[in-house]
């Protein structure tokens, strides 16, 4: 997928109508060095030529999310994860699912275009994740461009105070917590969404924040390395949120983003929501 | 790691004094086509010709297990999972964590040998992870050769009612759903532990069991398919236990196990417990 250069086209174009590649390219244009080789963010259903009759944003474009768009009148939905239960969205493997063909089925049915939006918004800087989650937490003046996953907090909470601010704010029923729910928190480390434990492990021997505020984790890699540093007296605790929910307010904050680049395009956030019931 | 033949030895050396490698090697003696090649099966710390004073069976070896194995005065421990925060147990990328180095200390200073016992306990017949987890549901006569992961129960119980019982008989405090509680289920998968998803999800189209239950999954992967699949009418739900708490059945199965095996040898489990606190 390649971006044309769109210095010429701009507002003229999105008063006659965008198509799904032009609002592709109006959003990797703000992206500093903005990856179209080597990434997931392709155009994984519809045409990069079809005119958009309105946008939604969302974390999982579930066949739920995509009822609601086409209910809304929007034929694009910019997801920043996989509509095909695996990242890279490989589909061969699928190919005699169920699931998988009746959602293929509704998207040519519904002619609706989708977009995976997810290495290119967190390259957005600030990371349009990560932004979207402090703006919720009224947390945003303490984003540190040189630490971007590092904030520090003016006053300590402790981690009870932080989930039920999490839970508040982001719409969330239930978290989960490694560590003492009356510990203190001036630091703490942004994971939200998944993150590597290969890389999420040795932040805690080099940054040793008081907190990873995380979105999804390996229970078998970064929870039992940080319960053995609780044992032994280290301070990294660890809030898991759940996936979905750990990265909405980002693709809700990048409607108001998007909007004053699209003219009258209609953008929403549709939210995939939290899959769990907690019994 | 070889086996050696035991056939000579079995009573006598239980008697005089059992190594750790003879424990393994009378463990590898009832599992069909043992695997000691291309395996997470290996000797972790201690050598396998030091002598066992006592076996500790646990999920995951944690500082906390390590401690209390010491405490107990068992040198040996059987652990289904790794010490090292990755399944592989590759040390090099931690050589400057703290946690890994204090654990390696430790099991030094008190001289404790740790054997994962992963594969083997799974390619076992049954599965010993699995049957560990029938017979504290009272399931076990439900168990199905044929099918060694999926059983049928005789009546149908609500997802609900699986969630309680789960809770009850694994000490569990919260668990988590994907689907509507109070529907009917027969047919179950058992995927305690964590399994792949690209084997996980092909099970709902194959098999269409009414429930999968899980210990861990992944949200981007089996979650999400699950959820799709209940929006368009399937019937699979999920139920998630979380990991650990998922397979120390299994863990605590294997001290009647092995008991006999090992004569007078004292066998534990000492349960690694769940590590998640629900806020």
């Amino acid at each position: 997928m390649t971006a044309p250069n769109m210095a010429n086209a701009g507002n003229k174009q999105a008063l006659a109508g965008l198509t799904v590649q032009q609002v592709i390219d109006l959003i990797l244009k703000e992206v500093p060095n903005p990856r179209t080789q080597n990434t997931v963010d392709k155009i994984r259903s519809g045409s990069g030529d079809q005119l958009v009759t309105g946008i939604v944003t969302t974390m999982f474009p579930t066949l739920e999310v995509i009822e609601k768009t086409q209910k809304a009148g929007a034929n694009f939905i910019i997801a920043h994860e996989t509509p095909f239960y695996n990242n890279p969205d490989e589909t061969e493997w699928l190919k005699d699912d169920d699931a998988y063909k009746y959602k293929v089925d509704l998207l040519n049915k519904y002619k609706i275009a989708i977009w995976r939006c997810h290495d290119n918004w967190h390259g957005h800087r600030p990371d349009g994740i990560a932004m979207g989650n402090l703006i919720k937490f009224g947390w945003e003046k303490y984003y540190n461009p040189e630490t971007p996953r590092l904030i520090t907090l003016p006053e300590s909470m402790t981690i009870k105070s932080i989930a039920e601010l999490a839970k508040k704010k982001l719409g969330i029923s239930t978290v989960r917590v490694v560590g003492d729910l009356k510990q203190s928190c001036k630091t703490i480390y942004l994971a939200f969404g998944y993150m590597d434990p290969k890389m999420q492990i040795p932040v805690i021997q080099q940054m040793k924040p008081d907190l990873i505020l995380s979105g999804e984790t390996r229970e078998w890699e970064t929870v039992e390395r940080v319960r053995d540093g609780l044992a032994m007296g280290q301070k990294t605790s660890l809030l898991v949120l759940s996936h979905s929910v750990s990265e909405e307010a980002g693709m809700e904050y990048m409607v108001h983003w998007l909007q004053p680049k699209v003219g009258n395009l209609k953008i929403t956030n549709i939210p995939s929501g939290n899959p769990f019931t907690f019994v």
